[in-house]
C-alpha cells in the first residue's frame, strides 16, 4: 500500500494537535511525518498515536519530499509558506482563510463537492468551521432542492479561537469559583456566562468577516453563486462544538419528512432522534467525534412549503477543521 | 399622594423577589404590601427596601383590599387565584402565560401598547420575557414601518427557569472545578458549556410553546395580526439576560441610519455605541438594569432595503418580567 509523507504545519495548536490525532485514529497511510511549528516550539515532543515525534521549526526547506502539508496556521503564515510547499510538489491543504476565495484554489468539503478537490493547482482550502457544520447539515437538502436564502445565527465554541480560547474559558470558570478576577485576553470581554456577538473584524456592510464566510464560502462550495445568506456569529461559553440555528428558503416545496430523510441519509450527518430521550442535539453531544447532528427540523412559518428551519451541532476542531483536512487528503490519496 | 395596596403573589421566586426590589427602587407609592407564597414559605421573612416583611400563605382571602396583585406564579396558580383577585376588585398583573392570548385580557408592554392596559377587565397579562426584550428592541422601527416577518434566534439565560435554573448553573460551575458529577434537574441535560435548543413543550408544528410566543404575543402587542415569525429558542449558560439575533422584513425601505435613530430614541432602549469600546451589547452588560440594549444594526443581505438585522440583550428577570409588571402598575396608577 502506498504511503504518504505528511507535514502538519502548526502542530502545537488545537487544530494541529487534532490533525495528528485524526491521522492516527483513521490509520491514514502515513510514511514520513513532520510536526512543524514556530522556532519557539522546536525540539519539544508531541505524539502521533503511540509514537513520540520531535517538533521541528517550519522553514521553506521543511516541505521537500512531502506529499501533503496540512496547514493549521494563521493567514500570514499560510501565505508565507505556500510558495515553498507548492514548489516542493506537495499539496497544501490549508485551514486558514487566506486562499479560500481564490479562483485557483478549490474550497472543499469532501461530502459535498469532492470533484472540486481534483482541480487543485497545489493548494486546497479548508472552509470556515461554522460554514462546514452548517453546510454539512443542509447538504442532504441541497442535493434535492436549490437553496435560495439562508438565515443563520451561530452559537460558536471557544475552541474557534484556538487552544488559548479554551484555556481562557477554563480559567474563568476557576476564577468564578475561587473569587479571583476573570481575565479576558483572547475574547473582547468575559466569555463565561456571556454571549459575544462579534467574531472576526468588521466589514463596510456592518457584518463581520466571520459572518460573510457563511455566504461567500457557501456559494463556492455548493456551486450556488446567487445564494443569499444573512448570518450573525456569536461566541458562547461552550468548549468545542459549534451550533447553528438555520432557516432555509428553497426553490420548491419540500415536506418535513423528505427533509428529514435527506438529512438522515446525507454522508457525515446524523438526524437526532433519541439522544438520552431528546430528539435534538446539543454541542456537548457532538464533541470529540466527526458527525454533524441535526434536529428541530420543522416548517418555517414565513416561507410556507418552501421553508425549512433546523438546528445543527458539530465539533469545531474535528469536522470543522482537522477531520475535514484529513478527509481531503484521504480523497486525493484514494484516487492517486 | 395616593398610595396603592399591593400583593406580590409568588414572592419567594426569582421574579417575585425582583418585583419587591423594583417596587422599592422606583419608590412606587405603596400602601399596604403583602408578600404571598405557598404554605411552606409562610412565616419566613423577606425584604421590601429596608423593611422586613413576613411572607403569608396565599389564599382567596389574601386579596381583599388590594389594588394591584403582581403575579409571579405558575399558570395553574394564576388560574386558581384569578377569580378571587378580580372578585376583590384588585387588578391582577400576571406574569404567567395563562391569560396572555385571552381576548378579554390586554397583553402589555407599557412602552409599546400602553392604551391596551386601560381596556382591562381585572386582568392584565405580562408578556413572555424573550418577547418583551425582542419587541422593545424593534419598537422604534415598528413605529415607523410595518414589520412583515421576523426570524429570531434566542440566547436565553437560565434565570428564565427561575431561581432553580440559576442555582443549577451555579452548582454545575462548582462541580466542574471540584470534579464532582454535574446534576441536571431543571434543564433536560447539562447547561454548563452547552446550548439546549428546547424551551417549553412541543407543539404539532414542531415549534415549542416558547417559540410560538414570539409570534402570537408579538401579533397581539404590536397590533400586527398578520406578522409571521420563525423563532428558535435556545438556553445557554448565561445567568440572567436574554439575547436575541433578529432579522426583520419591513413593508418599505428603511436606511440603517434611520433604523439606528429609531432605536436610539425608543423609550426603554439604548443603542450600543461604546460599551468599554464595543459597539454591541452582551448579556453581562445588560444584567441588573432595565434598558434593552441593541447593536449590530445592519442591512440584512436577503430582503434588500426592506431588511434589517440586529442583536439585542435585556435582563430577563427585570424588563423581561418584574420591571414590566411594575411599569404596568405605574401606568394604571398614573391615570387613576
Amino acid at each position: 500500500m502506498k504511503k504518504w509523507n505528511i507535514a502538519v504545519l502548526g502542530a502545537t495548536g488545537a487544530v494541529g494537535q487534532e490533525m495528528l490525532k485524526v491521522l492516527a485514529e483513521r490509520n491514514f497511510p502515513v510514511g514520513e511525518l513532520k510536526a512543524l511549528a514556530s522556532k519557539s516550539s522546536a525540539g519539544k515532543i508531541t505524539h502521533f498515536g503511540s509514537k513520540e515525534i520531535v517538533i521541528e521549526e517550519a522553514t521553506d526547506a521543511s516541505f521537500n519530499g512531502m506529499d501533503f502539508v496540512l496547514g493549521a496556521v494563521s493567514n500570514a503564515m499560510a501565505q508565507k509558506f505556500a510558495p515553498a510547499i507548492t514548489a516542493a510538489g506537495a499539496v497544501f491543504i490549508d485551514n486558514s482563510s487566506a486562499f479560500r476565495l481564490d479562483d485557483n484554489v478549490p474550497l472543499v468539503v469532501p461530502q459535498i463537492n469532492p470533484d472540486d478537490a481534483f482541480k487543485h493547482k497545489g493548494i486546497i482550502a479548508n472552509p470556515n468551521c461554522s460554514t462546514i457544520v452548517t453546510l454539512m447539515a443542509i447538504s442532504g437538502i441541497a442535493r434535492i432542492r436549490k437553496i435560495e436564502t439562508m438565515v443563520a445565527s451561530t452559537y460558536q465554541a471557544v475552541s474557534g479561537a484556538g487552544r488559548e480560547g479554551i484555556e481562557e474559558l477554563e480559567a474563568q470558570i476557576k476564577s468564578e469559583v475561587s473569587g479571583e478576577p476573570k481575565v479576558s485576553k483572547i475574547f473582547p470581554c468575559q466569555i463565561l456566562s456571556n454571549a459575544i456577538p462579534w467574531i472576526g473584524s468588521e466589514l463596510d456592510n456592518g457584518f463581520t468577516t466571520e459572518e460573510m464566510k457563511m455566504q461567500n464560502e457557501g456559494r463556492k462550495i455548493m456551486h450556488l453563486p446567487e445564494l443569499k445568506v444573512c448570518c450573525t456569529c456569536v461566541r458562547i461559553p461552550v468548549m468545542r462544538s459549534h451550533s447553528i440555528s438555520v432557516q432555509l428558503k428553497l426553490d420548491k416545496p419540500l415536506s418535513i419528512a423528505e427533509a428529514e430523510q435527506a438529512i438522515a441519509t446525507a454522508p457525515g450527518c446524523r438526524l437526532a432522534s433519541d439522544i438520552d430521550g431528546r430528539n435534538y442535539p446539543t454541542p456537548l453531544d457532538t464533541s470529540d467525534q466527526d458527525l454533524v447532528y441535526v434536529g428541530r427540523v420543522r416548517r418555517d412559518l414565513i416561507n410556507g412549503d418552501n421553508g425549512i428551519a433546523l438546528w445543527c451541532c458539530g465539533d469545531q476542531i474535528r469536522k470543522g477543521a482537522a477531520t475535514n483536512c484529513v478527509e481531503i487528503a484521504e480523497l486525493l490519496a484514494s484516487k492517486a
